[in-house]
């Protein structure tokens, strides 16, 4: 339970005076640890709290970072772009889950374990190739960590169309698709075409010479003749994986 | 109603029999009317009719397209990205309503009304500035074509962050937001730091030198350091719309 | 007949001597009209005439080559990226056969019939959208004035697969596959995963934002995740046409 | 023999029924083996069977899909974009050839000869520089794996046109010609200016500064003046042997 | 004190002759070292001594650049970019002080300590997050070694906006402000909409993908929608600094 | 006198209650006509009024915010990028004064005289060529209309850079520099390695080829290798006004 | 003759004084009309006076520096990037002569003859193709009033070197070769290898799609593997004629 | 002596017969070694021998060359980018003299001496600064192995105009220039303005940022708005000696 809920829950209950609530409320908006100022009330803002972007901070700046959640009452806390390293040296004081391939980690209490899904339907997460797994892991673990339930389809790419459509029946069933893909990124336009349901495609840097590091990836995206795509940054599995979860939780 | 529902529900009385059913699934998937094969499952495979993309194509194929159309029982064809002139052309023969500053037309028998809204919210679409009105007005005719309760919020952009702020409630409520902005595309991070809802990118070509006809906003739009933000093209007004009416009508 | 063989068949059937053969070879390697060198060996060297890039050229420029190589003996002359206006000088002097939408045009005594096929077998030419159909007559146009049967098959972009796959037949009897697709150029990696020959893919400019006018339409195709694609320059109808004759003439 | 043909010809000698050889060729249209779909039918509907990218998959991966293939028949597999460390995993508890050079490796029961030519005519090869042969090779030898005689004729760059010239009657015979080249690319041109066959060319990464790391050369092959030159990705030897292998089998 | 200090006050105190002094001040305009020319008429010129940009140089060529100083007064010598192990050496024979995060140092009799501040008012340096601050810090101790007070106010990113608010009162007594941040860079506009005062933006090259290593923040600040913005280059910390200094000197 | 400014007088003088100014203070931050929401706290915050960036405008927007900024008190109003046409139509009810060259207006009241300069000293602005003209002119009617004294330069290219050198005393003598140059724009390093204040670096779009309509000389004074130069966009003449006049301001 | 030369020469014949010479000298290193310093030591500094760039100037002013030139004794002065209108402007009130194909012109009293060459040999410009002939005669004239004798050899292109080859021996002769190219710019590269002189090469904007505007054959010739090349800005005739002159006159 | 001039003397001497002169000239233009094609006739055709670009070949490769090269006469071969490993690796088997910094070598019987100069006149070399010095020396070291007096003028940039103009004398007597700069690369500009002789720009690779690796640079030089400069590739030191060494041979 997180510390703004808990000042709520007082005032509701006689424990905290409504003066000792705004106090509180007006003092705490974020957590000021110098290098950092943790942002505390994004879970009311935003449904979510804060995740920890891990590339560029040092291993104790992401303990300091994780330490101000966890006495603010979060319970599980992502860090994406952690490398093995880092994640040893957060896992030595810290409980914590760490996957290699997506260099996504999960710290707190409840590392352990996912939340019970609670959104409309099915995220169903589809890759161009094998090599695109790691960014498609990114996507399922975040939406997986913020409580959804995810469809793995990987390996679909487009040029053996057939390999999709065999599948057809879960594009179909999906509440939205995140489709990840590198190279000429085709994927998102062939499973827009095919699916009712938002897509979120992700560009990956899978590839070589003209791809240019997945520029020809986003570049097909974002023109997909097919409507109903949106694109996030180039090997972005985190931030599919979140907008998944927002779209998947409209009217919750 | 379209003709497939028609089919459907044809098979239901048992008006039509279940091999004229097939038959007529089978030879329809398109009409083919020579240099377009215009597509009529899509309401089925997508929640919505196939829209004409004006741009490149003649006055005369897009009246072939919207006769096509209404042939098989749509009664709103959305036409984007169509001048005056061709919206005059299809005017002459068919009924239709048309907004030049968005360059948008909607062709068909009931192009004089929008639909009845009945997504799960509302849709707030935000600019940052004057200039980026007639692409928020290609989403905002879009979103209601398709049946959306739609709020405008236009330039409120971050240079003079409290005319936003002012409005903090209404991105507040807001189930989907579309946030369309050009020169340094700013707006989305902002609107997306405040917002607990999934928001659209559209970046504009407002700017000179080096927005490079809407480069910078669209990169800093993919890079936008709040998350739930994706983004499609430049000045993709209709894509956003879409998307958003998408979204809109998750679960439903 | 070109004045090539002529020669030749001149020093078969005694007319000409080895030495005036010798010496014509050597003197007339090319046409030497001051703005020009007209190059007349190319239909021994290559299996084709010269062909006149109109577009940098004036219509006297276009009509002096055009009589160099009529001089020379050729019946039909292909002139590509060529306006109304100059067609129309050209037509006033010249018997000659336009085609304004792709902006081509054959002159020369036989400019109102196309020759014979004698290919290997059929080039099936596919074009994403109707926007792109201009471009798809260049490359069918070229290719059917060099000899070679053509079929069209024209908007079956991958945002409804169906149509695409509806047509599966054609693709699979095909010789070889002229794709020509702008936006995201997804049709030539989804043609080429079908396909069990060759396919030339030709981005076109059509598009808007980011598609930077054909950019992102190459990357794709370059980036075709699909084996046996290779790619021309942007809006290279012409290119594909040449490149497709060529291979439809393989042993030949 | 593949395990679709040894399907159609137990069907046609009796020792399969119908309905077995229907069933076989439903539930098997590629084997799917969790991170890949290994796709099986290609060798019907492209002539030749899948190819592995080895880059971004593990050695794991690469076997594993080495041995969903030999499963179903194939002797040779073309593994490529395969580095020492893997070729060395894979030749571990498989019959393997690798060229270090081309990063290419042939793995399988007949990994170590080449299959016996059945093109059309020969392949020729031809590189700007000696720094250019490693990505010829894997042209080379993509192409000799898949059926097809090769010349190579390396190190005939424009800048001593002579040499190129000296070897012009290996350019005159050729049925399809590779030509490979970093810098300024400018090879292809010239030879497509000398041959009366296809002309696939392969920009590579060859260069500094404003090479931009194949960008210079790419771009210089696409505007090719010559006709008949079509293009693939930067460095893709692979993609080019692939085509030219194509286009010397049409009609066979 | 610098060399042509003591050369003016020799010639005020009557120590030097009027011609001894123009022979000094013409004959010494620079000190020629064989790999560099040594600038020491700037502190005229610009207020300030010659840099020493690190990268690209030999530890040697930076210690005679140093020493060259040294002899011609200056007491303390700023050193960007430099890494440890060229820190090292130049700490083995002369007075040094090395910050590593940033990767400058202050050489000479004074590089322990900092001058007085005697600007206009305070430089204050906002960041958009943690992984920002080395850039931040080469602006800050750039500014403090050329004697300003520099108040840092790190982490307020905009996907945030309530922590840049919360230290609004910082923004409105600042004298100039230094923006840093990478990503989308939005900073920049939303601290040049709240400030009264000239704002320095500095793009970092921190994110990944389409931030295409600083592109994005910078074409982002280049096209900020608020006033009074101007930039540097990506990561360029010291010439910030440098800039903002120069402007909390205006009149002094 | 501005509206806010005539709140706080009325507060002083007694004409207006406390809770009254409160009132307007809260209820008045922007001016929403709709279209724009026109912000009039900016001279409180910002020390100078909103100005009004004409491109993408219609002329009625124009003159709506014209009014709207009129009926809080202002005088001069700049108007940026407005051409002929909407300037006459500005000038038809409102008193304008038009620079056609700059594309820029100043109406109001006062729209025919500039203020009283108030500045610290001078504001130099040079130019590369004569083509830099109208950018550098944009700059100076900027600068004057908030209140600078401005000393114009022109000419001066670094091609011939001893015409720079005999005007050294003028660089000398300034407070800050505004360097406008288009092609290699290096007059900014030449002009900030000889001066001792503040340069805004403006690059222009004159040039042709490799210039790339700015962006050559927009990365060399990103590049400067001058200590004390900030760029703003290409073509920003009003950024660069608009600074210099704060820079100019300090301490003011 | 020059107005310098006419104050040395006065010097020399005692018609001018020393002092009345180093005044001259020192008061009049250019003529400051305003808009413009019109350089007028040029002709010592560099061998020739200097050129107006006639783009981005308006008429008067190109007039005003003419008269301000032929003040100061030229008689022959050039007029580059000038349209028929400006020429025509000009024309009415000076001695004229235009070449509208290169929109180039020559003013003053001898406008209409070119000097006598006295370079060290021959510069010969080619050209790839018709369409280069303007730039390439933008590059003749200059060279030619200039004083050097030009060979014209147009239509060269790699595509058919034969046609190059069989006029090897103008190659062969020529003191400096200007190779002007577009599309893909191979010309510089095949010459450069072919001669034993300097190669300027000029890249053309003549092409379309991937040629990006001259930027693939700007790359192709940086990249160029022939050795003794280099390169001017794109379409820049007037920038490789006068780089031509001055190589042709080393040592003169 | 060359193995072409062997065979002419021999010939002119009577050792050796037209017909064998014929068959020597006919059969050794140049030597087959497999991986590459040694040209020898280049000392004719273009007044120097091959160079051997170490980058991207073996040190078994270059020695091969090496040693085709010496045994044709050649005395002193250039070699450029060679590190140190395979420098020791041809050193171990010939004479040869390396200079690390340059990556430049220089084997053969003659490598430990220059060759006397024998040009018009000086080559001036001039850098920015110390850190362009490698690209500099490339050039000078292949100047002078091709005989030509080289004057060093090191760390001269435009942010310290005076510095440059303080060696003004030695920018006047010099026939020919290279200027070699990174950043905003103005030195060229500059130079060129000041020099009366042709000026060959070296773009190179120092900077950080916007310089986006001497693409900052390259621009700035191409778009000089200095009359008489071409530009070479960036980093390119050995073509800009090459090119500089023909001009100062020319007319000899």
């Amino acid at each position: 339970m997180s510390d703004i809920r808990k000042t709520l829950e007082g005032l509701a209950t006689g424990a905290v005076s409504v003066d000792e609530a705004m106090l509180r409320l007006k003092t705490e908006p974020f957590d000021d640890i110098g290098y950092a100022k943790v942002d505390l009330h994004r879970d009311i803002r935003q449904g979510a709290a804060e995740v920890i972007y891990g590339e560029g901070k040092t291993a104790e700046q992401i303990i300091g970072i994780v330490e101000s959640m966890m006495r603010h009452g979060h319970e599980r806390i992502l860090i994406t772009r952690i490398d093995q390293a880092k994640a040893d040296a957060v896992g030595a004081v810290h409980r914590i889950s760490y996957n290699k391939e997506a260099r996504i980690a999960i710290a707190g209490d409840k590392a352990g374990s996912m939340p019970e899904p609670d959104g409309v339907g099915k995220i169903v997460i589809a890759t161009g190739g094998t090599s695109d797994i790691p960014v498609a892991e990114e996507a399922a673990l975040t939406a997986e960590v913020l409580g959804n339930e995810v469809v793995r389809l990987y390996d679909v790419g487009v040029s053996g169309v057939h390999r999709l459509l065999a599948r057809k029946e879960l594009i179909m069933q999906a509440t939205v698709i995140i489709a990840v893909a590198g190279m000429e990124g085709a994927l998102a336009s062939v499973v827009g075409g095919l699916a009712d349901c938002p897509v979120i495609a992700v560009p990956t840097s899978v590839g070589y010479g003209a791809s240019f590091k997945g520029l020809s990836a986003l570049l097909s995206m974002l023109n997909s003749c097919a409507s109903g795509v949106s694109v996030v940054n180039i090997d972005n599995g985190f931030g599919a994986g979140y907008m998944a979860n927002m779209i998947n939780h409209v009217g919750k």
